[in-house]
């Protein structure tokens, strides 16, 4: 059915100096683009970029107009270098105001930290139009703003984030994927993987070696949106794998 | 002296599904930012596209034109999936030759290995008017094509590709960094970082939250090419916040 077909696409922009200076080693890639396989949302494409206003815009204008859901994580804390939300309203072509919502949620949870400065208070503003992404941890909302879902850097606020999200975005058909490992050099394979995939249209064949245990070896991942093809390469992939005097361990190595 | 603040720009595109799948999570974004600090070379973009030809020929005409040099990481393995080398010289509009260097180093690496089959020759190919990037785990080698650096995607490989090339990319004055810990709620101080910043133009200030022993605490990584303005930055940051009846750690908490 042409419903179920519809691939829905994501991009990511992972906006922060410590992550280009080495300093912070990133873990929200890996973490968002788990998630959106759950979803049934494909991430396209991932893009890295200073605290830097022109190249969040340029990233944001560039890459929420070619998916269906753009997210960024990081940049939205209450310091100076937290320029996310005025780049995003930028880029969108809107002002910045302080949301109701987001300023009632912070002055409950500072009620008993401190109370609401001005330096907090940055937490509530967002693009104009934005909804709210609740945050369990911090008090300090997450923002949906269009297509554009502006989430925390710090990897366990932004899991938080993702919790609830999910189910709140419409996804498509899941791309699913099965693994085969066997002991063999890739290379050695490369034509009986060339030719399976040619074989099957629908499915695409990853091939990603490893060294362990003294000799070489490789899981090979069929990918289709396709229940009965994936299970049908699959099986075509085993039997080539085994025709050739070797295992192949379903699930991989 | 005006050569010594010269500086220069690196973009990463990491190419590869298995990353935006979230099936492999990346390790080679963190190594190549680390290494490029070293080489006194600023990392101003990473991009992680598909194994998709357009996708990569899009990104590397973008970051070669405003970089001076591209790295890329994976996609140069012998099997079908394999696209990096023939996308960069599309990019480059020049042809895919077997470059005689290359098959020569994979004649000897595979001579006691099963001999130099075609898919293994694939290894050998590389945009017209490359230079080798020296492998010493797996013999087939990495390229380099004018300001673009072809690199594996497995990180151990890419490590040894760096190795290879330290010391051998021009730099200019290296980003220097201080960094100072204090258990203090960022937003607390949001304020004094504003303004310390902005009474050092040649220095930006990153603020880090994190939590733990059941506080909140953050980092202050305090950043610039001038050693001298450093140092004037970082004691003014750290008498503010000691100002404010807490400890400074230097060196991070």
């Amino acid at each position: 059915m042409a419903s179920q077909q519809r691939i829905y696409t994501a991009a990511l922009i992972v906006i922060g100096d410590e992550i280009l200076s080495g300093r912070t080693h990133d873990k929200n890639i890996a973490q968002v683009a788990s998630w959106l396989q759950v979803q049934a949302i494909r991430l396209k494409e991932v893009r890295v970029v200073a605290d830097d206003t022109d190249a969040i815009v340029e990233a944001v204008n560039t890459l929420r107009a070619r998916n269906d859901y753009l997210f960024t994580t990081g940049g939205i804390g209450p310091t100076h270098d937290d320029i996310t939300v005025d780049a995003v309203a930028q880029a969108l072509g809107v002002p910045v105001i302080v949301h109701p919502e987001a300023r009632a949620i912070l002055e409950t949870y500072y009620e008993t930290r401190g109370g609401l400065t001005d330096a907090r208070l940055r937490m509530a503003r967002t693009p104009e139009g934005a909804t709210l992404i609740a945050n369990r941890y911090t008090g300090a909302p997450g923002i949906r703003c269009g297509n554009v879902m502006i989430m925390a850097g710090v990897p366990s606020i932004t899991a938080g984030m993702l919790d609830a999200l999910s189910g709140q975005l419409e996804g498509g058909a899941p791309l699913l994927s099965e693994t085969i490992g066997c002991w063999v050099g890739e290379s050695e394979v490369a034509e009986l993987l060339r030719e399976t995939e040619k074989a099957f249209e629908t499915c695409q064949i990853g091939s990603y070696p490893f060294w362990g245990e003294g000799r070489t070896g490789a899981n090979f991942v069929v990918r289709s949106v396709s229940a009965e093809d994936l299970a049908a390469c699959v099986q075509a992939l085993t039997q080539g794998l085994e025709a050739t005097g070797r295992t192949a361990v379903a699930g991989g190595i």
